[in-house]
């Protein structure tokens, strides 16, 4: 019985890699645009796509542990995609200027094409009041890589100067409750305890 | 006018670097075991030690900032220094077993051999009930790493994998409270805003 991350996402792997699990990463195909569309809420959207994710790999590997996981960022009562490209990028960052922040990630297991476990948390970020100057030297420095982030923002690098507190789970805003999904995993055997 | 850290902790260097600063690393000399017996709580030692770090490496460098931090952990009421050996590391761990685990870490900023400012912060790691057989495997993948932290552990390592529940900033449980300290460094126009 093997465990699978149902996600591409570099730092997702990195996350489970990095705390000495080991798993195969295997992309899964869901429909992101047409889901975003059903839920009006960070914690509903961010837990379905990251069941979704889980199922759908798991259909394929019924006989295996597999890990979903999504985040959401929202500001204002708006939720937020990753920018398409630095100019978008540019625009959110100026939007999220001197506002809260709300970062949502969910993190889902499912075996046999079912969900077994899921778990959704939420952190704040105030976002500091960012001058244009700001902005263009910051983007100059973090594009492309933060073109994969919904917050617009990697913690572990140039992003903490965005902020002016944060309160949550660090696991949290990397984009995945790490924690409770070991908690989970060991719980159901998946891992040594 | 330069910015220096008072410290030759990777770890610390490496959140200044991450977070884009431009910095000199400059080692103090200050008697760690003096000051321990000189405090019986976290928060005043921490910060006592971080404040004569900064203080010490700025009476040489009058012109420039200078920032100094320290961490202390703490579990049922005792101060834990690092483990000078592995057995000692494991004696740590096996202690911390089951137990709340209160890491706090504070950051200091002098100039012209005076303290600025300075900043305190804990935060609170359950450490799950600990195997032999866990701990023996654990330092067999994390030692000799795990000998510079105070708590046997890198979070960002396998020791996510010691917790049931982790409360607190992130770069707090590191090593320093990195988010406070960008905020005094901005508003003394020591980095850019």
């Amino acid at each position: 019985m093997a465990l699978i991350l149902a996600s591409s996402s570099p730092i997702r792997r990195a996350m489970l890699m990095q705390s000495g699990l080991e798993f195969e990463s295997i992309p899964a195909a869901v429909d992101e645009k047409s889901e975003r569309h059903r839920h009006d809420c960070a914690q509903s959207l961010a837990t379905a796509l990251a069941q979704a994710k889980a199922v759908a790999v798991s259909e394929m590997h019924s006989g295996d542990w597999v890990i979903g996981s999504d985040s959401v960022v929202t500001s204002d009562g708006r939720i937020f995609a990753k920018p398409d490209d630095i100019e978008e990028a540019a625009d959110h960052l100026r939007f999220f200027s001197g506002k809260p922040m709300r970062l949502t990630s969910a993190v889902a297991l499912a075996r046999g094409g079912a969900v077994e476990w899921s778990h959704c948390d939420s952190a704040t970020l105030q976002v500091r009041p960012l001058s244009d100057a700001f902005i263009a030297a910051y983007l100059d420095a973090e594009w492309p890589e933060v073109g994969y982030c919904v917050g617009v923002f990697r913690l572990e690098g140039r992003g903490v100067q965005l902020f002016e507190t944060i309160d949550g789970s660090y696991f949290t805003i990397l984009g995945m409750p790490l924690v409770p999904l070991l908690g989970a995993l060991r719980q159901r055997g998946a891992i040594a305890a």
